[in-house]
């Protein structure tokens, strides 16, 4: 049996969920990291721990806490979370090494942390678009993708109702929220990346920061002198932010304004508390155009911005690919590390092959557990409609699912204390052949159970 | 579009499939591996083959020949469908690294190599139990794993009419048919393991062998000694194979009657060149038991089959695990390569965690990827109903396709002549937005494509 309890910290308004798997033969039920939310957001803690670290005058970033020697409230409600000290969470956080994205503008948020000192995360993306979904069923998806696992989610809204579709998102929303502001920006212009501009764009994150958007991609690496370099790829410039910009600066032949006026972006950041999700607009779209020099020179840059966010207390992750054969995943992560100075690594999958659209959430599972091996601290999912449509429920499911997977795998290679418990209960389960047991220990229980019904049905085979 | 086209070796009887999908952008067609066979089985070339080989007096077995520096059609068939020299294929075969399973009584077979210097091959498991399937059933089975890509397939049946559900399968079958003879041996003893001798063993390899079975596991490295060390595993023996020789060992406190034997077994195959899989009847059954003495302890006997066998020159592979994570998987590869000798390992999967039953397919599919980029020549599927039931047509289906996608990703991770050349194909058709080039060079152009139609189902979406 399931059911969600809560553990308390040092006060009583951290209280941790978990859920909790009891289990038949007697022996100690199993706790296992809960992102579902409480469903209903009538008590907000949160409230009061950003007041009261206002009110005593501390730094408004967990960076700049953290620095400062302050264990805040969310870093103890991680550390509970992760089975962890919250010295470490406070000193990986301080070390650039963990964010910890929590506008203060989000009191729903449940804390959770992302860096390789940690369980390794998975980001479910969903959004409205032009031509389908509505606000309700956004929600609906967010919910959806968090009682499967998800641990941050990224609304990539584009079409009318964009501000409505965050706001019902962020009341309702448990875990961090992302964004690419990028695609509102452009919303703003018609569509037209020419007319975009710097005050466009800083009115635009003003907004989305008022809202308690928790991290933001911009890709302020995609410099001019690095989009030539994506001329002769087999697949060009894939990522929807990077192909803006790049039209931008090519058309005016000047400076990505995200790059030149990435100061005040992080002024703006640090009053909110803002993470940096520094995007790859660069990012190989095909094997073919892995590891090349487009997307290592923005790499570079990423690092150069890590700095900078850095010296203003902003907290900062930085993603990565995308489409990366196996042999070559590790590099991504060796020089990520090297070259942002063990800034949060945050990639999207990558799939190692592309002869498989329709399972791309397979092709990427491989690469993401990998990749998420080798370091990679959060891995966004990708779905089996990547390339050929939108998500439904089913895919969030499934790329949520396929996620989990190679994240938990991952955190068993590392070695992650705690990790293999939870294999090793339901391993004894299955051996034994406590049926219920196993199910309910199960990434999915509904299905696993519903696979062994259907050959088996009868209870008396359960217990066999 | 895809369609069959043969490609012709030295002599007219060596007919090589290929499935070649011609592109809308004029393009050279992308010629793909086709494991889909002839559908009806007019024509046996293999029939010739044989009958020649025996009246120059050649050796039986693919191995002997190779040895003896006779290159045979079946090498040459090979080495065009692989895009490779017969020289390497025979070499390969030679030195003990490849196999290439084709009983003298199989004539329906379209050769194939199992071996690292080749493409990386997926075998599938079908097969009637006590309770579900009939023959038409698994015969239809077949026609579909090798639709969707299996290079191999596993007759694992069981229950009343094994002898005629074989029959069925090897007379409609392009690709090797393996078989677990002890299963059906267990099946003659009423299900007693004690009943078990070696003269019903041999019967039954002998009743398998004039069918024409490819390759049989064959659990010979169970030994007395080692089943003592499984005891304090988490899941102990879960080797169906391997629990009934530990069983019948512990119970007459006597050596593995196939060990014990196994010279003779190795006479039996060499006249029919059956390839042996050395079954890993010691495999772990879970995280906790990965790598331990057990399964190493007969491993390294397996190592010395391996040498007895080839001294008949008889062929030979080692079977793998199993469940490892993700970190103790290269160390499998290196240990079976050094003690047998690089003999070909094929593995089931290996599943990289526990926790998700009804996902084990996407749990193995990781390690599958990376044992094969290892050096793993074949890794066995492992279906979505593993542990849970017996795998129903879509299960069959979503096993095979995770499993190509492994065995794909490993061949661009080692690099394989050509294996690239797909990728690249359909990267560059979907940066082109030239949809049905992507859907026709999909692994699976049904799925994608109806992915597709479920958001822009207009025909003037594919080609904008």
């Amino acid at each position: 049996m399931r059911r969600k309890v809560y553990v308390s910290g040092s006060r009583p308004d951290i209280q941790v969920p978990f859920a909790e798997v009891g289990l038949t033969d007697g022996s100690t039920p199993v706790r296992l990291y809960d992102t579902s939310g409480p469903g209903v957001f009538d008590h907000l803690p949160r409230v009061d721990w950003v007041a009261d670290r206002r009110l005593h005058g501390a730094p408004v970033t967990q960076l700049g806490c953290a620095r400062a020697g302050i264990i805040t409230p969310e870093m103890e409600y991680v550390a509970l979370r992760e089975g962890v000290t919250p010295e470490l969470v406070r000193d990986e956080i301080a070390a650039g090494r963990a964010v910890l994205p929590a506008n203060v503008n989000h009191p729903e948020i449940e804390p959770m942390i992302i860096g390789k000192a940690f369980l390794v995360k998975v980001n479910a993306n969903i959004g409205t678009s032009a031509v389908t979904s509505d606000v309700a069923e956004e929600v609906e998806k967010l919910t959806w993708a968090t009682r499967w696992g998800a641990d941050t989610v990224m609304d990539l809204s584009t079409g009318p109702r964009i501000h409505e579709t965050r706001e019902a998102i962020m009341r309702n929303s448990a875990v961090p929220i992302g964004t690419v502001p990028i695609y509102q920006a452009l919303e703003k212009v018609k569509g037209d990346p020419l007319k975009l501009t710097w005050e466009i764009y800083r009115e635009t994150i003003i907004e989305q920061a008022e809202q308690g958007v928790d991290y933001m991609t911009v890709h302020a690496g995609v410099l001019l002198r690095y989009v030539p370099l994506a001329a002769d790829r087999v697949t060009g410039i894939v990522s929807r932010g990077g192909s803006i910009m790049a039209a931008w600066c090519l058309a005016k032949h000047r400076e990505n304004f995200l790059y030149t006026n990435f100061e005040e972006l992080c002024e703006i950041f640090a009053r909110y508390d803002i993470t940096f999700s520094l995007g790859d607009g660069l990012r190989p779209g095909s094997i073919a155009d892995a590891n090349d020099e487009a997307q290592f020179g923005e790499l570079r840059t990423l690092g150069e911005l890590t700095e900078i966010a850095w010296r203003h207390d902003v907290q900062v992750m930085v993603e990565g690919p995308g489409h990366v054969p196996m042999h070559k995943i590790k590099e991504n992560v060796d020089l990520q590390q090297e070259v942002c100075h063990e800034a949060p690594f945050y990639t999207l999958g990558p799939l190692t092959t592309d002869i498989a659209p329709a399972y791309d959430h397979i092709t990427s599972a491989i690469g993401a557990a990998m990749i998420a091996m080798y370091g990679t601290a959060m891995l966004c999912y990708v779905t089996p409609k990547e390339h050929l449509g939108l998500p439904d429920r089913n895919d969030v499911k499934a790329g949520v699912i396929a996620y989990k997977i190679a994240a938990h795998a991952a955190d068993l290679a590392k070695g992650h204390p705690g990790a293999q418990a939870w294999d090793d209960a339901l391993s004894k389960a299955r051996f034994e052949f406590r049926w219920e047991d196993q199910f309910d220990l199960s990434l999915d229980p509904e299905t696993a159970r519903s696979y062994h019904d259907e050959t088996l049905p009868a209870p008396a085979a359960k217990t066999a």
